[in-house]
């Protein structure tokens, strides 16, 4: 068990090439690629970024995409994607994949759900039969998937929340990491890396607990958990200042779930590494779109005669050679290819935001690349959103 | 008025290649480009072939879309699109565009209508606005929208119906051509066309008065209307057979809104160069996929283990990477990704399909082909479909 534990650390690891203050560039590297941090990994919850071509993805320039442990247990199934041959072949996708735990899709998409020591027994969201999570199911199922990167088993609750509730959830959490990094280490191949979640809510001593239960743990990377779920930007922020400087420094620190591009700017400051959020994707199917000159959209009427691109800055095709005026007409009309566009813009905007940040922080620029771009990217924005 | 005509016809130009019986190998020319003949037209409803990026439907080997003027007049609106520089650069599509007079969709997508002598009145589908459409307004829309390819405004009825009933529509029909080409003339750019439509539900002797009516117009090209309405595959074809004779040898023959695979390689063994169908991209929308080997449903769940990719003939992407099991979860899921993936396999098996027709015109091997190709891919669709 031990020896297999160390295989498996051995191909997956992080470097750091430059900082600037907190913020770190860098990367990982896994037996499937290597991941350019700070890094934001698009979401493809049942085995596909919703909208996009995986070709598109990976051109936007993602290294790693997510996928959901408790969508894809629902359907099609972690033993049929297992026969298949795994996720990556089965959604065309050969870079590295993360995958959630199915801690936070139990709290925010299943409909009853029980909550105990061994695990949580919940109802699927789509027809309503029962299921069961544990760490070492949950566990068994990311490694039928063949993710690179695993998540620990957590218990993620809504905020605000009584700090007794919130503290037995991450005294729980914790013993499921333990739990998780047991069954990871029978099941795990090699270069395969599990992370584990710090909880706690807004709280900084729980927060402070949480962390250095988990590094003594040594797991070869540590997610902030449990944000962007109702506490609002600056609490987020808050939350991450009292965290970070209890994770080590050799090690990626991934903040889940998050976010706007003002959240991940302020992050990245504050030596966060990597993201996921739904809302390029989700945004993108409602006629929002992403664009260096703030956010835009395009479902109102001031676009319906406008000839102009949305963005000349984009690396996106659509961005650049699609009028405003006919991205207004596909969002209004409904159309599958107002989604796919906007969507692609949005992950392409997303990618580039995020080397912009790595170029920043590489040739020291990034305090005044944060500054001028907040500046910029924001002013359209709300302060935050939270991605369920 | 009549100079300007004759600029017009100059040019547009239908040559023949080469001919298998009654069917023709050849080439319509257009200021946009060219169309091999026969040729299948993708239909971009609203200004966009649902669910394909441009760069695909081109690649897909189709050399020119068509556009509905019901649709676009509706929304954005014909003038808009005028100003924002014509509909090519609003859809960005720079070949030709062939556009439908709208007349078939009053028929089958307007709430309440009136059809007089002067046009049609009907109420928007969309907000349930009222609106006219007479051969004037209608061609008006087409030169607005700069289509290569017009279409007279005709009325379109359901089938089956009296012959007193049909005989009155055709009647009409023939004297909306009529203003349809007074019209075309005044505002049409040079090198687009006319295409007067034939009507006779399917009755041999209104079909013969209505093509007979039209040939004298000497239009640049010639539809057969009101077919794939109700009447079945049978009548579809002996109707055909009724009323090619009567149409010119050196100008394009257009079947409209047809069809299956199996109804497309027996109206070019009739004679026909041109067809338009929802069925590749709405049933791709829905799951079913266009195969050398048949149709498939990938909802069943016979697909949902199977490793094998769906159409190793195919040149689409998708057809040869993505196993069936990967496309029924897609769809059973209702992503995007699969309506995306379907709906351009079928796009591409349809330009298949007339390819080899092509070629196989061109090589004497029509009939074999013909045969053998009824014989593979037909076997699994039903007789005849219907595309409202």
């Amino acid at each position: 068990m031990q020896s297999k534990r160390e295989l498996v650390s051995k191909d997956f690891r992080y470097i750091t090439h430059a900082t600037s203050g907190a913020a770190r560039q860098g990367e990982i590297t896994t037996p499937r690629g290597v991941i350019r941090t700070p890094a934001f990994m698009p979401v493809g919850t049942v085995a596909t970024v919703k909208a996009l071509y995986p070709e598109q993805v990976k051109s936007s320039g993602a290294d790693i995409v997510l996928a959901n442990t408790y969508h894809l247990m629902l359907r099609p199934g972690a033993e049929r994607i297992a026969k298949l041959g795994g996720l990556h072949s089965f959604m065309q996708w050969d870079g590295p994949i993360l995958t959630d735990s199915g801690g936070f899709q139990v709290m925010s998409l299943s409909k009853i759900r029980r909550i105990e020591e061994e695990g949580a027994t919940f109802q699927s969201h789509i027809d309503g039969s029962r299921h069961m999570l544990s760490p070492e199911r949950s566990i068994e199922i990311q490694c039928l998937l063949d993710a690179d990167i695993q998540m620990q088993f957590d218990e993620c609750i809504a905020l605000p929340a009584d700090r007794s509730e919130v503290e037995r959830a991450m005294q729980l959490s914790l013993r499921w990491a333990e739990r998780s990094q047991v069954a990871f280490s029978k099941l795990a191949n090699p270069g395969q890396a599990l992370f584990g979640i710090v909880q706690g809510g807004t709280d900084a001593a729980l927060r402070r607990q949480s962390a250095e239960a988990l590094v003594a743990m040594d797991l070869p990377g540590y997610a902030v958990g449990g944000l962007a779920v109702g506490e609002g930007h600056d609490a987020m922020i808050e939350t991450l200042e009292n965290v970070v400087p209890f994770l080590p420094e050799d090690k990626p620190r991934y903040l889940m779930g998050v976010g706007t591009p003002q959240d991940l700017i302020e992050a990245v400051a504050r030596g966060i590494d990597m993201f996921d959020c739904v809302l390029p994707t989700r945004n993108g199917r409602h006629g929002l779109a992403y664009t260096w000159q703030g956010r835009v959209n395009l479902r109102n009427a001031c676009h319906a005669d406008d000839p102009s691109p949305l963005d000349l800055k984009s690396s996106c095709p659509p961005a650049r050679a699609y009028s405003r005026a006919y991205l207004h007409h596909l969002v209004r009309s409904g159309e599958y290819l107002g989604s796919m566009a906007l969507t692609w813009i949005n992950t392409v905007f997303f990618q580039q935001l995020m080397a912009e940040m790595r170029a920043a922080i590489a040739d020291g620029t990034f305090p005044a690349w944060k500054e001028e771009t907040l500046e910029r990217v924001v002013r359209n924005a709300p302060k935050t959103e939270t991605s369920p």
